[in-house]
């Protein structure tokens, strides 16, 4: 795909600082990638009173007024019926191949739902997922589903890898991704039958999956693989175990220091280092969950996020429409029968 | 009970550098509590040879030999058959009522095992489940299930939690817990079936717990309930990512910190913060999960602790003993049927 077809579509109304955050945030992703044209969604008064502000935005987009956007207390079942909203209009334009991805910082269970249901899942995938890219010690792994799936089966979790392995190899440039289930132990039979159902299709399949097991959420951030596949449930434990947990340490830093007036006396010394620390673990630079599994790319800002955050999630969408994650995808997919391989492995796991 | 009857049994030969280790835990926990007595399980010349060191000791322990102990890579199906392990004659010192608690740093799946078909489930306990105390920004909570049972319904989920509001008031002496199911959502229909059964049968019983609904893990460290209520597999996937976040955080700041020698000036300064912020996170003074549920008390030691660790386990299992939390349970079960409320659940529910 030639750059000059990178077109992203934007739900200018999403997020809590909206249009203001998400114009800002096209501003940064065109500085750094002026090969990104933008179909900006939304409130076309609003948003233009924030695009005079960057005039190299001129150029690269094009504004849709929409009468209607989606609000965080909207109800899933609701919004796929009001095709007015800036969401939904940017996700259509996904559909209508006039954007190759979507971005919205706006509610996460309306936009799951809108692409759901606009884009459809790709054939032969059963379930979408949500993705996303996290530190580890020396450097990033993947991890899928974060949420959208509650209830998984083992053909589930195989797709997840499958699409995994493609996502860590086009976001992170990974060659041959080391692709892992996550589990409670690293015994064959332990934890729960989907996982040994998984691991048994995965190792059966043609896919060719660098597959190294499973692997235990405490070993995740020792670089020991490159896509973690969780159902949503267990992904979204963790990924939220992770959160609890960075707050309870820096909050207990910080009071330990402000309990020590000899640690206040060093403190100068340490800004330096506590700055770079901050920037490798600065969750704007995460930003960007994607639906994967669509026919079509749908990216999702965390609401709360300011314009750096938002760019970030535009550069990412940007190269993996730039990398055809999607076609790939499907590739895989054409020599592979799933559903044959998962008939065989309950019989073989049980 | 009368602290005279405070009697505990020791599996000396279980955890990594036993029974070193394990007599010297007895020796730190003796100079604490000089109330607890010990019966002592393992190979006898090598027991003497540490409790030598200790003096102390001599009036408050009795050593029984065995000729055999589990070894770490034991399987559970074996190790129940074999009565002649430090470990098995540990736990049936509980039984014949010799002892009112057994502590081992031994194998997990072989204490669990023995434990359950020595000790035997409570009755109207379904399953026992693993408890343990975990730090959060100001204080402490229990978290159960963290790992004995992968799949759990939802009368085991609100049996977890009437076992984990008693416990929360025996080890943590709060009067009123709060009590909540973890989940990836806060809303009512957020999550799993097993979890809205859970929730449903906790509203509808007469166990006057203090529920306050769903929590999802970020949450968890802000002090927003003292006890956490989850299925085995949830919670042992939020236990070791809560591991390995600290790890990951404590390596990059580590990292950060040598790469700048302006920090590196500045260390001096921070030693006294930084042993403190230790102390508080010791994974030591969190010592001793306990398999709750069964007719006696069976508590482990983490396998790789030191004598301070030990200590901590063997002294949370003699408070716990010493507030008869075995026989607390048993009373809060007298009046109430799980198995008919969680019949009307499923009906509520679905």
């Amino acid at each position: 795909m030639s750059d000059k077809n990178l077109v992203i579509s934007i739900d200018a109304m999403g997020g809590d600082n909206s249009p203001g955050v998400v114009i800002e945030g096209l501003a940064l992703a065109h500085k750094r990638n002026d090969k990104i044209r933008f179909l900006v969604y939304g409130d076309k008064e609003k948003v233009n009173a924030e695009m005079v502000k960057f005039p190299a935005l001129r150029d690269v987009c094009e504004v849709f007024h929409t009468e209607e956007s989606v609000k965080n207390e909207d109800k899933p079942s609701h919004v796929i019926r009001n095709r007015a909203t800036s969401m939904y209009q940017a996700i259509e334009a996904v559909k209508l191949g006039k954007a190759q991805a979507v971005v919205s910082a706006g509610n996460t269970g309306a936009l799951m739902a809108i692409s759901k249901m606009v884009l459809k899942t790709i054939q032969k995938i059963h379930r979408p997922a949500i993705i996303s890219i996290m530190p580890h010690e020396n450097g990033r792994y993947v991890m899928l589903d974060l949420g959208a799936n509650t209830e998984c089966d083992g053909i589930n979790l195989a797709e997840f890898a499958l699409m995994g392995n493609i996502y860590a190899k086009c976001a992170l440039n990974i060659d041959n991704p080391r692709v892992a289930l996550m589990n409670i132990g690293a015994e064959e039979m332990k934890g729960k039958e989907a996982i040994h159902v998984a691991a048994h299709i995965i190792k059966n399949t043609h896919l060719n999956l660098n597959f190294i097991g499973y692997i235990e959420p405490h070993e995740i951030p020792r670089n020991k693989a490159d896509v973690i596949v969780a159902d949503g449930f267990s992904g979204n434990i963790a990924l939220k175990s992770v959160e609890g947990t960075c707050h309870l340490m820096t909050h207990m830093i910080k009071k330990s220091i402000k309990e020590s007036w000899m640690a206040k006396l060093g403190l100068p010394f340490m800004m330096g280092a506590v700055k770079k620390l901050k920037k490798t673990l600065d969750p704007r630079l995460y930003n960007g969950a994607m639906f994967v599994g669509l026919n079509g790319l749908s990216v999702k800002s965390h609401g709360g996020t300011d314009a750096l955050g938002f760019s970030v999630a535009v550069e990412n969408a940007a190269k993996l429409v730039a990398k055809d994650f999607v076609g790939s995808i499907r590739r895989e997919l054409e020599n592979v029968d799933l559903d044959e391989i998962s008939q065989e492995a309950y019989y073989e796991v049980y």
